[in-house]
């Protein structure tokens, strides 16, 4: 298997867009990395489409010759990717399996989402297909019951936490000021999180992720050829791991550990042949401010029990010892599921590349990026390195 | 890229199963295939699943952790793939890819559907969203109105073959009538197919493929192991291709000839360095009777125009030239979308091993699958030989 590098990255604002189709989304943002990569649209040789729910959410499933026709790609093979909020990962990933095998020298990955035409219930109903439906979504374990559930237990293991858990979104918020395709530009505080309306105790509204639309697309090369198409900073995929675990919550052996987040962290970790202490940003999957607190601890940054603490302390800040969610994350980038695994790789390629802007770190030589679908179902974990 | 083999088929009955969940159809269909393949659950390295829209039909998302857990697989990498009616095929490529690869040794692929609990009306939305939303299915142009366009199209063109494409209903039911698998155990007569309801002139009733529910799955494995699990008879994958066409009918070249199964076939051809004259068996898309003539022209069977003639003249049948749709076909085994296109394999596979039963054919050592999505905007043709 040869090394693969992402070449090109592109993305829409990400937000609420009722004047615009998949289409139009799908569009910009694939336009975006194609002309970014620096390469011709006869370089693309496959393209792999990664969408949640457009079936359900908007009539239109089939999105892999949509956007071939839409970005003007003539006949290549065209395929979409779905497992849940994971489904932008696990699309990157059959992509580099592709290029990384020779199969193909050049691809294009894309992500969509369009969700916020509909009404709350209808995206309640959307979402929940990414769980169980005999056995979860169909008896009213929606996702934010289901999480609640999670933190609940994490204060019964580990202390009652939810103060840090409130700073989590805060740091998200304060990240995301500084994000200009960020859905949200809004200072929040502690007390505003905790007093804020309940969704499923603990959690209030401000625990939880948006419902966004929007796109993301990155084209990966093998690394040999890129510098012959890119004149940007070569960002090499050096590890990539994925692993499963129950859909169903009853199944789990813990509900405050994710298994899939370590078996895959774990995978790409000993690919990348480096220890969580080296890595300088990553971009971790936060659909609850309680998710993304497990999530840094299964990622090995901080023990187990401490990530609460590690953030309030201020180590997961921009200017902290590991900064996470630099781009404002799902909770506060926002969260158009199809795109986000993607989201997450352009702003960890967009740091490296030191095209950060106002949010640019002073160190991004290795970044990562973490993707959950469902309870943590499915698990991508991808870590990157500036060349 | 190493050679792969199947080494492992298993599908349900195909039809109406009102008693029966998707984590049913799932479970018997790939406890089957992995008792077949002869190996432990522990040899299964990843499974690939395809479904076309049960999170419309269903509420169900998220099908590789779904069934990856109803199978006791553990934690092993799984995703969905989605390309309409060709998601099985495009699934199949992709486990195809990893092992060729060498990322993995034995791999799943899975697909299944359940369709028929719902309404027509539902069905046929939910169906449409494998065609273009914007620019065709919300302006009312179903699958069984864009066919009948290509059906005229077809008789403009080529001349008015009306009754030999009832022919094509004809023998895909008499082929049906020995699968016991197949969902449709009816003879009909072509006065039966012309006379019977009009679903959009000229196609009726009789000339569009079935709704159904349904499971099929396929384990693979690298060529050099597969003696080591199995003691059937190896059937090689010997050629694999897939290309896509736009996915709107207004943008395509013709509506006489699929472009995507003319370069698909032509990549699985130029890998499995045969032609078709060499193919002893092929299933074949045949979601409407129209379909079927246009592809065996398309795939080379027969010159263009000349399609319908052929299976008039008996040439696709059992005993003739080159047997198509011995299983059945969509028409008469059934069309249960995710799973169709591994159902194609599963026949294929059991008639190159021999296991036919009362419609196993006298020569069978090269056969070929072919599986289109929506207006054959995406295509997968593959070629299967018995070692």
């Amino acid at each position: 298997m040869r090394s693969v590098s992402v070449i090109g990255i592109g993305e829409t604002r990400i937000g609420r867009f009722p004047d615009r189709s998949l289409r139009d989304l799908i569009q910009e943002a694939g336009e975006k990395a194609i002309a970014d990569a620096g390469i011709g649209k006869e370089d693309v040789k496959a393209l792999f489409m990664s969408n949640f729910n457009s079936q359900f959410l908007c009539g239109q499933g089939h999105i892999g010759p949509l956007a071939s026709e839409i970005l003007g790609l003539g006949s290549i093979p065209a395929i979409r990717v779905e497992g849940a909020c994971a489904s932008g990962s696990l699309a990157f990933r059959q992509a580099l399996i592709a290029v990384a095998s020779g199969m193909y020298d050049v691809v294009l990955v894309g992500g969509v989402e369009k969700m916020t035409h509909q009404s709350t219930e209808i995206v309640t109903a959307g979402i929940a297909s990414a769980s169980d439906f005999e056995l979860e979504a169909s008896l009213g374990a929606t996702f934010p019951a289901i999480f609640a559930m999670i933190a609940n237990r994490y204060f019964h293991e580990y202390g009652n936490v939810r103060n840090e858990m409130a700073m989590c979104a805060v740091q998200n918020h304060e990240n995301a000021l500084l994000n200009p395709d960020a859905q949200l530009h809004k200072r929040i505080t502690i007390d505003l999180v905790k007093n804020a309306m309940s969704i499923a105790s603990p959690l209030t509204i401000y625990d939880c992720s948006l419902v966004s639309d929007g796109a993301a697309f990155v084209v990966l090369a093998a690394t040999d050829l890129a510098k012959s198409f890119s004149r940007k900073r070569i960002v090499e995929v050096v590890g990539c791991g994925q692993a499963g675990d129950t859909l169903t919550i009853a199944s789990k052996r813990s509900l405050t550990t994710f298994d899939a987040t370590v078996n895959a962290a774990s995978q790409a970790y000993v690919m990348a042949g480096i220890t969580p202490s080296q890595i300088d940003l990553a971009e971790v999957h936060d659909c609850f401010t309680i998710t993304q607190i497990i999530n840094t601890e299964d990622l090995g940054f901080f023990a187990k029990g401490k990530g609460a603490f590690a953030l309030a302390e201020g180590k997961t800040a921009a200017n902290g010892q590991i900064p996470i969610n630099v781009s404002g994350g799902l909770k506060a980038k926002g969260h158009p599921i199809g795109a986000t695994g993607l989201s997450q790789i352009y702003e960890v390629v967009t740091q490296l590349r030191g095209e950060g802007g106002m949010r640019q770190l002073k160190q991004a030589d290795i970044g990562l990026t973490h993707n959950i679908g469902g309870t943590a179902a499915t698990c991508v974990v991808s870590i990157f390195r500036g060349r």
